[in-house]
């Protein structure tokens, strides 16, 4: 049976000692399965790359139908978010550490790569959120996220205070140090350490997550996914948009941030025997025994 | 134009001086329109009732397409329990004090019940829970639930221990004074005391919140309403299962509580002119003011 | 030099299968060293004890000058609330899993025991709790804590209401599943669980933490430890006092319970090298690294 | 009897419309017991000072043996801060809406400015921070602050990294938006907002609240208010030290913020009948039926 997927991106991206000997590995797994390779300049530069196999990040999209990432979780999503509308599915492999996302451990890389190859892995589909700046009348900016787009204050260390509306109904007015517009895929980053709930992520919601809130009953807020954010910052001298902490845009008041689940979500493929809660445990520490 | 709803079940429960006056009126303006009118003992001891007026509570549902509760958000729940087979939609008035549910002000009863009783209202599905308790193979009790279904410890005051699972998934063993399981109707109830999020009544969720973990990462989780939850008792002296805090089951080691969404939700008939978020705001004082 | 103990009590308790063989360890240990020995029967009964090492537990406080026990927190709490009225400091081994205050590992019991019984050791006082219920004029009961004293519901599932004030000053009606009032060493217990803040040991503090309060900003408060508590049940059909969860009350509305600092503190023995962060660190698993 | 008080400073600051005619009011009143007045130029501006009753800021505190300030906490800790090395009392009059701080209601400032001219108050002292930060060996900033000294992340939205030490103790690395050290005053402030606990004044301890901490066991620790607590930013590219939001400090990596008590508290003299509970009552809109 031919190999499923015809030409792989390969992106790595870590600090780890053994990122060149993983890549080194991924790819001559590749290569003996007959799959085109596409590397990214710095991913190229790390492994034994041939000039063919080197094409700039802005390509990788239109030229693959598979993403593997090497590295942490934050290099996952860079790709998703870049990959996201051309729906190539990512796996992420990680360098001795356990993501939430990058779940091939490297020192199983080869058997958990042919399995995945050959079309045994488990699909899960993530949604991504679109978010965009608007002033006046115009959209200034505007970017896709995996984990969250976050209102926020900057240096200055005071609270902003933010306008919130869902499907143009008013919520509240937030003091706080900003507002985590979460998917399910960011319930278990930033907005966990902010206080808010775990999404599971065949959940189609968003949760509103309030950083260090003024009110203490402004808690975190779940809604459907299918639902329109708009955050208008009323106050805040130095305010900003972050988009997975991947894009930033800086905030005047009166500009509104809308966001909304992106028309397409990511696809993951995790190796066979994933399960959501087990990776969880791990990265949790939550108990197992049961005795 | 006759009046959509033929046959309307009276029911009131409250400490409230008010409340023979508010039924008094109620009932004199369902007369008014032509509505038969059916109270159980103690509403109809209230009031001035009719004998023909009075009914059993347990006849109620299959004899009335309207039910209006007089009091507070625990009497209007512990009717959606009853009601919920049949699907009889419920309308709540409050004596004062603005209910999550119970959101007709006694003082403009007037205007908003004649609005409704026109079919001008705004209907809400709310999930109910069906939470049951099997020991060896057998199921012992069962019994829905609006708010939640809370399995927790008893007087000993030491934690329990329970093994959770969602749709066969094992999560983790929980030591805790308990879990509540919890729909978005209950996500402001007790889940929010124990530090769950607020799920919009719109999103199919239910929320797994454990009460005082002993471990700290054991935070809230958001499932899909289609999930099922099976919590096994492992280790606790004195736990019970509560539905609703309205009725209860002695758990042993063992036992299972399992716990889905129930085939047939509530619907709840608001008045004109309600907003969820709106409503919110009033009962956790959030902040209005956009200046 | 002569040993500075010249009777030593020894409390194991314990499933571990190892507790026989680190008390034959122990009690060689001492015997070696000359020192008299006092078991309660089930340690005796555990180890190779000769008659006249054998005592009823309440014989320990007045026929010793030290305390040892090897197992969990929780047997070494309930031998400081025996010992305190005697001020016998008290030394505590795990067998394998460290406590919060069994600090000394079964497997370096030689070397940590000898360089304490020769006087190297960190002594650290730990407050204790001395709590009492009041109906009427009369004291019905009262306890020395710890960890804790915690006014709750029972398995009726429902919350109690309480009136609390400090030093005759009222702070708040409290409506929640009960109160915790914790010293520096129960803020790491059951109050970490609660959301109570973790009081160093040193801080002269009692910490009051609202279990699942109804308003959400009813917070944990600390004060000062020269505070009196006291505590009324307002509503509540099944409220229990514990004191550490290892003695009880029923409570009937109107019961005071009043909690003060006990007379004396209770004496740790810690092994050389002992450090409160570094043990907190292990147990709460705080990230070490500097990089 | 002589006014106890024979100078002194008024400082007003407020976007309320009733500052001028609070002014007015308050200043009528000291002529009135033949008092001297001193107001900083703006506060001069909004009332009909005389041109001897004008002087700078900084030359309150050796000039006054009272300060009188109108308008919210923030103005009053500005005032403190300014005013602590001379130990001037301070008085806090609020324009409508009770401050934590600022006591004195405008509407009944002439009854209660009366009883406190006359000496009829209740003093209390509240704790300063002293902070300084260090880079090599040198010291390159430092201030007092009154309710915290926040080491915290910039505008990238990234945490930051720092190694926390109490009297020398290494206590964790925290990975998080920040970490705020907090006096008792502080803890119902921004720490509050952050899950910190509320610290009695009259307690002499210091908190440690992390801001969205990524390990979920980071939980706000309280220690001795004699503790010397040492930061070390291990990591962050714009992270900051604010001392009350009104003092900063931009951080490099390896910088060393050191915080421990100030020499001398603020002393606030509050009106009759003040008393911290029924205070925090109204403020945090905690429950006071008893019924």
């Amino acid at each position: 049976m031919p190999p499923a997927f015809k030409s792989v991106a390969v992106v790595g991206k870590s600090d780890a000692a053994s990122l060149p000997d993983v890549l080194d590995q991924l790819v001559a797994l590749l290569r003996r399965r007959g799959v085109a390779i596409l590397m990214d300049p710095p991913t190229a530069g790390a492994s034994r790359a041939r000039p063919d196999e080197i094409a700039e990040m802005a390509e990788l999209p239109a030229r693959s139908d598979l993403a593997v990432i090497v590295g942490g979780d934050g290099t996952l999503i860079s790709c998703a978010r870049l990959m996201a509308d051309r729906g190539v599915p990512l796996v992420g492999i990680n360098l001795g550490r356990l993501g939430f996302l990058t779940d091939v451990p490297a020192d199983g890389l080869e058997g958990a790569m042919e399995a995945i190859l050959s079309g045994e892995s488990i699909p899960e589909q993530r949604m991504l959120l679109n978010g965009s700046v608007r002033r006046g009348g115009e959209t200034l900016f505007s970017a896709l996220a995996m984990n969250d787009v976050v209102v926020s204050r900057g240096a200055m260390g005071s609270m902003i205070e933010i306008a919130v509306t869902v499907d143009g109904e008013f919520i509240y007015t937030l003091r706080a140090d900003g507002l985590i517009v979460s998917t399910p895929t960011g319930s278990t980053a930033y907005a966990l350490s902010a206080g808010g709930p775990i999404l599971h992520p065949a959940l189609s919601a968003i949760a509103l997550v309030p950083i260090s809130p003024h009110t203490l009953s402004n808690r975190p807020v779940a809604i459907r996914s299918a639902s329109r954010v708009e955050i208008t910052l009323v106050r805040g001298v130095d305010a900003r948009a972050n988009f997975d902490v991947q894009a930033f845009w800086e905030l005047e008041p009166g500009d509104v941030v809308a966001v909304s689940a992106a028309a397409r979500p990511a696809t993951l493929l995790h190796p066979k025997g994933y399960r959501y809660f087990a990776m969880l445990r791990q990265k949790l520490r939550w108990t197992e025994r049961t005795s």
